[in-house]
C-alpha cells in the first residue's frame, strides 16, 4: 500500500474541521520548507533541515510566542527572549541535535546579509537526533542546507515523512519525521485555524496508540519487528503550533502546553531521553521591531474562549503524529539497520474493527 | 450494581501491578483522612476536607517535594516556598474553592497549637469547586472539620468518591470526587511505590475515555443524562503524587508534570477554568527541619531510571480519576440537581466487547 | 526629631521625579486602607491588614499583572492563576503570616455578599512574620478586620510605617512596615505613573544603605542597639507595583523582577527565610470578567520603552522601604521587647556629609 | 596607572575573604581558558571565546546546576535540560552574540572526537555582543578557536580584561570584559568557596557605582567621555557561579538568582536590550553520566545555611564586575571607535576620600 495521510485512510481523529491542506500553512502567511539529505558517501546521510516561517518578514514584524518543555532533554535556541518578552522574531529550524549551531548560525548570517538586523539576532533552532539511522558525528548539514530550506519555504501543501529536520527520525519503533494537520475553530470573534509542525522521533511500540486504540500493541510484533538494540533514551518531539488566533504571549504559552495532550494520547510520557519542547505562535498581531508609532495596539480574545483552540491543538497534534508515521517510508540507514513504516493497511483493518464495535454501543 | 473500583471490574489500566490496596497509602508512612458534611439543613452541604499526610512528623522531617501547574485556575496554597526549596514541610488539604483559607490556617493553628512551629508555618492547601451541588456560599466548612480530616488520617484503604473534599465534585459529567491508585515499580536500586491521590472535578462527557476507549461518547446520553445548564469553567482537578523512591527535588517537579499524561488519557485537556495543579513528594529522604548535623546526606535515582516512574505515574493518575468515577455515588444536590454515577455495568460490557477486538487482532 | 518621609529630609533617591503623593495611589484608580491592631490585653496585638484596591471594580475589570519570586519563603495567594491568564481580578491583602487564610477568606465571602463572584474566586493575600512583637499566635486578625482595611481604601496619601499589615514589622534591625513612593516616566507614548508600596520586614543592620552610603554599619549600635536575641530567618518583604502604563502580562512579570534592583540597593539578599515576592500590576487596560463583545482591544508599549519604567521601579521601591524605615516609630512589642525607629537627625547628617564629598568630586 | 584589581588598589567590596586568586579557580578543579581575536586586517577583530571547565570529565562527571534569567535578550544553549534535570555536563562557553552556534557546534565535535559522547550532546554556550569595537558580522570566531579557549584552560589566576569572550565588550561606559573574583565561606560544615567569572557588556556611565559610590556620576564626564552615538540595548552581562559547597539543583538555582544583588550594587537594571543570565554550578556531588551503582549518594546543605553564600555571591559578582573595568584597558575598533579604561587613579582617590567620610561616622 503506498503512503497516505491518516485522514487518507478513513481514520479521522477529532471532531474539528481541518484547513484546506490539513497543515501548519493552512494559518495564512507561514511557509514551511525542507532541504533533506539522502546519500551513502562518501558517509551515510539520513538527516536535514526544516524551517517554518512565522510570516515573510518576520525579522522586522514580531509575532506573539510562548512555549512549554515537556521534558527539556533537548535544546531549543532563543528561549530566553522567549521567556522574557513573548515575542518570535525568526524562522523556526529544525534539524538533528548536533548541528543546532550552525542552523543558528546560518540564520544569523542570513539576516546579516539581507539587512534585517540591525544590532543583533538570536534565532530559533531546535532538533531531534537522527543518529541511529544518520551518521550524525559526519555533520552532513552545512550552512547552505538551512537556508536552501529557509528559501524554498512555501505555502499550501507540506511534504510529510522523511523529509527535511525529520528525514532520519523513528517513531514508537517505526519510521517517524515530519507531519503537520490543522483544525479551523469557529469563535464568537471569528473563525481561527490552529496549524501544527512535529518533528518526530519518540516513543515505544507498545505505547502507540491511534484515536485511543492500542495499535503498537496489537500490531504482530514479529511482522514489524521493534529496533532491537537500539539504545533508548535518544528519542524527542519537537511541536511548533501556529494560528491566527489573537493571543496574547502568556495564551501562546498556555497552548504551547496543550501539545501535552496530543502526544500523550498518541503514547508519548516525556522520558527521560526525550527532548519535547513545545513552540506556539500567534499571527494575528503585528509587532514592528523598530516604529515609529509607539503604543502598540493588540487584539486578544478572552481566556474563556480559549477551550475550543486547546481542544483542536489537541487534535492537531495527535493527527500531526499520525500523519508523520503514515507518510513516512521505510528506511535503511547505517550500518544496515532498517526502520519500518507503520503498515498502513494493518491500521486501516484494526481501526475499521473498532470503530464497528462502537458504532455497535452508540445505539444502545 | 453496587459501586466498584476500575479493577474490580475487571478493567485493568496499564502494565504495571500495584501496591496492596492500590491507593496512595501503599507508599509507606502516607496517610489520607477525610471528613465530610452531607446534610441539606439549614442550609445544603455536600462538601469536606480531605487530608494527605505525607508522614507522621512533617512538620519536622521535611519531604523532597515539586509541582506543576497544567492550567492554573486554582489554587494551591504554600506554592513560593516548594518553588524555592523543594520541599514540603506540611499536610496537604483539599477542600472546597472558597475555602481554602480557613483550612489553611487550621493548620497553622493545629501546628501552633502542638509546638510544631518554632516561627512560622506555610500550609499546603488546594481546592475544585463543588457549587453546582454544594451550596459553597454557606461557607459550611469550619477549622474543626479540617482537623478532623487531619486526626482521622490513616494508612491502609482509602475511601473513594463522594468523600471528603471531593464530596461534591463532577468530573466528565459523571459524579466525581477523591480517587485513589498505585503502581509497583522495579528499578535496579529496588522496588518502590508510586501512588496517587486525585480530587476530580473535571471534563466534559465526550471526552471521557477509559483505556482509550470512547466511553463517554458511546454511552447513551438520553439514559444518563448530562448536566444541562450546568455553568461552563467550573472544573479541576487536584492531583497529588506520592513516592518512597528516592527523588530530588527537580525530580519530584518532573514526576508532577507526567500526572498531565494520565489526565489527557482520560479527556483532560485543562480548559480555561481548571484549576489543574499537581504536586509529587517523595518520602525516602529526611529533611530535617532543624538539627545538629549539618549535611544532609541525600539518596537520588538517576535520571535516566526515571522512565518507569513516568509510565507508572501516568497510569495510576488515569487509574485513580477511574476510580473517582467508579466509586462516587449518584447525588442530588441543591436545587434538586442531580449528578449520575458512571454506569458500571455499561462500562464493563463496553470494555469487554472492545478487549474482544483487540485480542482477535493480537492473534493476527 | 519627629518621623518623616525621606525626601522631607532633603534625601532624594534617583532621578526620576515623583507623583503628588508619592505614593503608589499616584497611580489613578489605585487605593490603599488599613486596619491596624494595636493593643495589650488579653493578648498583645501588633499587627493588622493592609489593602491595595488595583481599581474600583477589580473584581469585574480586571488588570493585566505578573510576579516574581526573589526568595519564596513566604505566601501569596491567587498565584497560580496569576501566571496562567497573566490577569488580576482581586484587592490585593497584605496582614500577618498566620492568618493569610482568614483575610483571604474574607476577600471570597466580601465577593459573594456583594455579588460580585457569579461562580468562584481567587483572591491574592500575602505576608510578612510579625511575631516578634506581635503575639502572632494568638491570632488577633478576624474578617471583619480585613474587610474594615478594604473599605477604607482611598485615593490620595497613604498612611505608612506601623500601620496595617506592616504595624509589627522589622527592617534591617530597625522599625519597619508599610511604605510607597512613586516616580514619573515620561515615554514618547506619553506621561506614565509606577507606584509602589511594600510591607517591609527584612535585613540586618549592617547591610542597611541609603542611596549607597552604609549608613547601617555607620550607625552607631551601641546608641541604637540591634536586636539582640532575635531569631534570624523570619524576615520577608512583599512588593506591589502598580502602573498607567500599558503593559502586557509578560511586560507586568519584568517590571515585577525589578524590584529587585530597589530591594538589593538597600540591602536585601533574598536571604533563606524571606519570603520576598514582588507583584506588578498596569491599571491600563480593562478586561472585563464577563462580557459581550468578543475580541479584547490592548494597548502595549514597545519592550524597548520599558528601560525608564525599570529605572524608575528600581527607585520607587528603593525610597519606599527607605519611607517605612523613615516613618516608622520606636515600637515596643510582647516581652518588652523594642524596636528602635531609625534616627533621623544622623541619617540627615550622615547623607549630608557624604553628598558633600560627592559635591567636592563632581566639580573635578 | 597601570591596569591593577580592585582590590590592589585598596578597595574592598564587602566582608568576606577572598579565595587565593580571588578568582573561579580557587573553586577547586574549575579551569579557564581564552582565546582572543585581536587583528585589524583584513576585518577588525575585536572578539574572542572563553571557556570554564567546571571539572576536568565533567562530559562523564556532571555537577549539579541552576541558572536564572534576569532579563532574557540573550541566548544560553542548554538551557531546557539544565532546567529538567538540574545537571550541567559541558564546558560553558562564551564568545559574542552572533557565533553562539559555531561554538556550540565545536564543543560537540571536540565531545565526539574524544569519544566523550555515546549518543548525543548539548552544550552550554552563551554569549554578549561586541558589535560597536568588533566587526561582528565578518564572523571571526572559527570552531579552532573554541577549542584552543578549551585546551587552554587551567587553574590558578585568571587573565581579565580585553581577553576570550570579553575581548570587545563595553561596561558602564567604560571598557568592559571578562572579570572575576571569589569568596571563602566557614560555615559549620565546612569552608567553601565560591567563584565567579563575567562577561561584562551592560549599563550607562551615570548608573556606575563602586561600594555604593556613585562614581559614574562623579568622574567628570569629559574628561573621559561616555560613548557618543552608541546604540542602546546592546548590552548584557553573563555570570557563571561555582561553588564547592554541596548544593543541590534548587539551591544552585538560588544562589544563581542572587548574581542579581550584585549586579544591582553595580548598577545593572536589566535593561530591555541586555541579556543577563546567570548560571550556578556546584562541584561537590559527582554525578556519573553512566555508572554501574545505581543509588546515587548525594550530600547538600541545609537550605537555613545558604545565607552566606548569597551574601558571598553578591560580593563576588559586585567585585568581579569591577575588576573587569578595572582590568580592561583602553581600546580602539571599528571605525576608529574608542571605549576609555576606568581611570584608575580617580577611582582610588573617590573612594578614599567617600572612606573617610564614613570613618569619620564610624566613630561617633
Amino acid at each position: 500500500m503506498n503512503r497516505a495521510r491518516l485522514r487518507d485512510l478513513g481514520i479521522v481523529i477529532g471532531t474539528y474541521p481541518t484547513g484546506p491542506h490539513n497543515a501548519i500553512t493552512d494559518v495564512p502567511d507561514v511557509r514551511v520548507g525542507h532541504h533533506t539529505l539522502i546519500y551513502d558517501e562518501p558517509r551515510l546521510a539520513r538527516t536535514g533541515v526544516t524551517m517554518v516561517l512565522p510570516r515573510e518578514d518576520i525579522w522586522h514584524d514580531y509575532a506573539f510566542a510562548g512555549f512549554h518543555s515537556f521534558n527539556g532533554n533537548g535544546e531549543m535556541t532563543g528561549l530566553p527572549w522567549l521567556a522574557e518578552s513573548g515575542m518570535l522574531g525568526s524562522p523556526i529550524g529544525l534539524t538533528n541535535t548536533h548541528q543546532v549551531g550552525i542552523v543558528r548560525d546560518a540564520l544569523v548570517e542570513y539576516s546579516v546579509r539581507h539587512g534585517y538586523t540591525r544590532s543583533f539576532f538570536l534565532p530559533v533552532v531546535a532538533e531531534t537526533y537522527d543518529g541511529w539511522l544518520n551518521e550524525i558525528n559526519a555533520f552532513h548539514v552545512d550552512k547552505v542546507h538551512a537556508l536552501l530550506a529557509l528559501e524554498s519555504a512555501l505555502s499550501g501543501p507540506v511534504t510529510e515523512g522523511n523529509v527535511g529536520g525529520g528525514t532520519g527520525m523513528i517513531c514508537h519503533d517505526f519510521k517517524g519525521g515530519i507531519g503537520t494537520a490543522s483544525r479551523l475553530v469557529a469563535l464568537e470573534e471569528g473563525q481561527y485555524t490552529v496549524g501544527v509542525l512535529i518533528q518526530a522521533n519518540y516513543g515505544t511500540r507498545a505505547m502507540l496508540r491511534v484515536d485511543g486504540v492500542p495499535v503498537g500493541q496489537i500490531i504482530n510484533g514479529e511482522r514489524i519487528p521493534v529496533l532491537a538494540r537500539r539504545p533508548l533514551q535518544t528519542g524527542s518531539i519537537i511541536i511548533i503550533i501556529a494560528t491566527d488566533a489573537p493571543l496574547l504571549p502568556v495564551q501562546c504559552t498556555r497552548l504551547a502546553q496543550r501539545a501535552t495532550v496530543g502526544l500523550a494520547r498518541v503514547g508519548g510520557t516525556g522520558h527521560n531521553g526525550s527532548g519535547d519542547i513545545f513552540l506556539a505562535f500567534s499571527t494575528s498581531n503585528h509587532l514592528p521591531a523598530q516604529g515609529t508609532t509607539f503604543l502598540r495596539h493588540i487584539k486578544m480574545i478572552p481566556h474563556s474562549h480559549m477551550d475550543r483552540l486547546f481542544d483542536a491543538t489537541a487534535e492537531a497534534v495527535e493527527e500531526a503524529i499520525l500523519n508523520a508515521m503514515c507518510m513516512a517510508e521505510t528506511m535503511v540507514g547505517q550500518d544496515g539497520r532498517t526502520v519500518y513504516a507503520l503498515p498502513l493497511d494493518d491500521l486501516q483493518q484494526i481501526m475499521h474493527d473498532y470503530r464497528q464495535t462502537g458504532d455497535k454501543w452508540r445505539l444502545l
